[in-house]
């Protein structure tokens, strides 16, 4: 089975290669990291990763994965991704994403009418392209299996091999990257951060969540026409 | 602040992509990717990741870091290797790991005397080396810092980001990367694994785990000497 993760400037790195160390530990998936061509991609701290496939040469999924990050702003208006995330999509068993990777595929018409997660700052924008916004860790509507922000993209990983393989090869899996995990603070989401938090989280992202929305919102409003 | 992040052929690359994205988020950090030489290195999967300096022209580093992974076995035969980590250790404020990276430092007889911890399946190699083996997911002895298997990277690095910049920013950071997480089954530790899952995950390293301890066993004989 090929697995077709997108790789793209300015991604969040880890959206990618915490789904990539799960599903790397299953000797039927073969990972294609995909970018136009196969130059090291950039993630927006500067971690260079470099694609083993390029859009022409990449085989056609069964899974396909959109991570996410600053970078998605862009793609949403890049026709050549959309175009090749919509022809992978047509073949591909399952499509799926971690982070705001779920308004790229709604950008490309993939989740109109479907029920999906997003980061959490980004969440309610699912709405402006007909997408159910689910504020859950991991969403699973038919074949659409979305992960909610950056750090989910393990817990969807081992969520999508359950389904996959069985729980007993995810139980194994999740032992061996001793996935038990012990954060040193309660308020990872916003349902158990504090206001404080919250406050500080949004006043540091509030001039890139705006423009963020606004391309959420043209994009949206050109799709239905 | 300098942090400079060993890279090597065949890491586990979520012992490093998992720290990366907690560090980059603090503006006062400057994180550089290391090795022998600036070429691609690939992870034990075989994503790619590039270095941003060498051994050479490495900056010293303030907090010295490695990862673990199959790879870490030969880098403790490697004198290059276990030399420059002796002379960035010699003047960084703290000397860090996860995963198996802690027995990469204490094959550079870093970490003798210090409590530390490493992957729950090669914890008890510490002790070869004069370390104490500690199960416990983050353990901190004086300005030594180790995190258990992969994933824990993780919380490893929330819990150094808190004590040098203070709880408040992590708890900012830890809601950015929206890290609540919510394993799907229970058993991501040996402690609450069951019988079943812990045998299959030995019996699919027992070859692998048996050569990386008479290696451990080789060079913790011959750091004695």
């Amino acid at each position: 089975m090929n697995v077709v993760m997108l790789l793209y400037p300015n991604l969040t790195q880890l959206d990618l290669t915490g789904p990539y160390e799960v599903l790397a530990r299953y000797k039927e998936l073969t990972l294609h990291l995909v970018w136009k061509d196969c130059e090291p991609v950039r993630d927006v701290s500067g971690l260079r990763i470099v694609p083993t496939t390029s859009f022409d040469d990449c085989p056609q999924a069964d899974i396909l994965f959109v991570p996410g990050g600053p970078g998605q702003v862009a793609l949403m208006e890049d026709a050549e991704v959309l175009d090749f995330l919509r022809r992978q999509a047509a073949g591909a068993r399952y499509v799926t994403s971690v982070c705001t990777g779920s308004l790229v595929l709604a950008a490309a018409g993939l989740l109109t009418g479907y029920r999906a997660t997003c980061h959490w700052l980004s969440l309610p924008q699912l709405a402006l392209f007909g997408v159910e916004p689910v504020p859950e860790r991991v969403v699973i509507d038919r074949n659409r299996i979305s992960g909610a922000g950056v750090t989910s993209g393990i817990d969807f990983a081992l969520a999508l091999m359950a389904q996959l393989f069985g729980e007993e090869r995810a139980k194994a899996a999740q032992l061996m990257i001793e996935y038990d995990p012990a954060p040193p603070f309660a308020g990872g989401s916003p349902s158990s951060a504090s206001p404080e938090t919250i406050s500080a989280v949004k006043a540091l992202t509030d001039g890139f969540q705006a423009n963020r929305e606004a391309v959420s919102t043209r994009v949206a409003a050109a799709l239905k026409h």
